[in-house]
């Protein structure tokens, strides 16, 4: 599943957005979700955690670890490994994000990766697109405060 | 599960012996098995490929990918991405390599690790132990002719 966007604001202030925790608190859910925290270790098998919150106050856990890093353009990351290579309980997705100057703004792409045509689907009906979409947005607007 | 073994050769002809196929093919499976090809790919998300061929000729594919490579002193891949992070029919195995300086020689550790008891027991089954404790010998007289 893919979700692609051109953003009005420069790909170094959406790779802050997406890395530093203070600014992923703030833009990772659709309201009125929200994040109670996140932590991020940017670097091949250093954790990627973001912990939501419901409207109810329950908190779960998006535990994961990146993949791959390339500053200001590219983050891969997975739920398949918990910190240190070790194998989760059930490995659900693989996320591709890129960030590539377009114009005098950036083509935002993220990209959903599953292990089986179930899970993509399970990931479809909780509503992939219309989320990250909406996260996008909350996203765009961040990046212009920064 | 875990092999560990003090190498009578420096982590540095250790580490060429598993990142350089040319060296590869020439320890990577127990005699009378071989190995037909090797790709590496030395990178986050490059590709990790191993064609073993049984006596009788039939060819077997260990595809993948790496996930982190610090040069002289570990190497992590597993086969649930192929090259580009694109899921694996079936992720079965991740391992973790390490080659830590110890007196003249080096530490040489491999550790397998699995999403399920099952696969684990799989992997025992299939000669875990006994085969990479005889590659790793396979290794080290390599490595003593580099």
């Amino acid at each position: 599943m893919v979700l692609t966007r051109l953003i009005d604001a420069p790909a170094d202030k959406l790779f802050r957005c997406w890395t530093e925790p203070e600014l992923l608190v703030k833009w990772f859910v659709p309201a009125p979700w929200s994040v109670a925290r996140a932590e991020v270790d940017l670097r091949p098998g250093g954790r990627c955690l973001v912990v939501m919150r419901s409207p109810e106050g329950q908190e779960m856990p998006n535990d994961g670890v990146y993949l791959e890093v390339v500053p200001n353009r590219r983050l891969v990351f997975t739920d398949a490994y918990r910190a240190g290579w070790i194998p989760s309980e059930k490995p659900f997705m693989t996320a591709i994000v890129s960030f590539e100057p377009e114009g005098s703004g950036t083509r935002y792409t993220a990209i959903a990766r599953h292990w089986n045509a179930q899970d993509r689907k399970t990931h479809e009906d909780m509503g992939f697109h219309e989320g990250w979409g909406i996260c996008a947005s909350q996203m765009e607007a961040l990046a212009k405060t920064l």
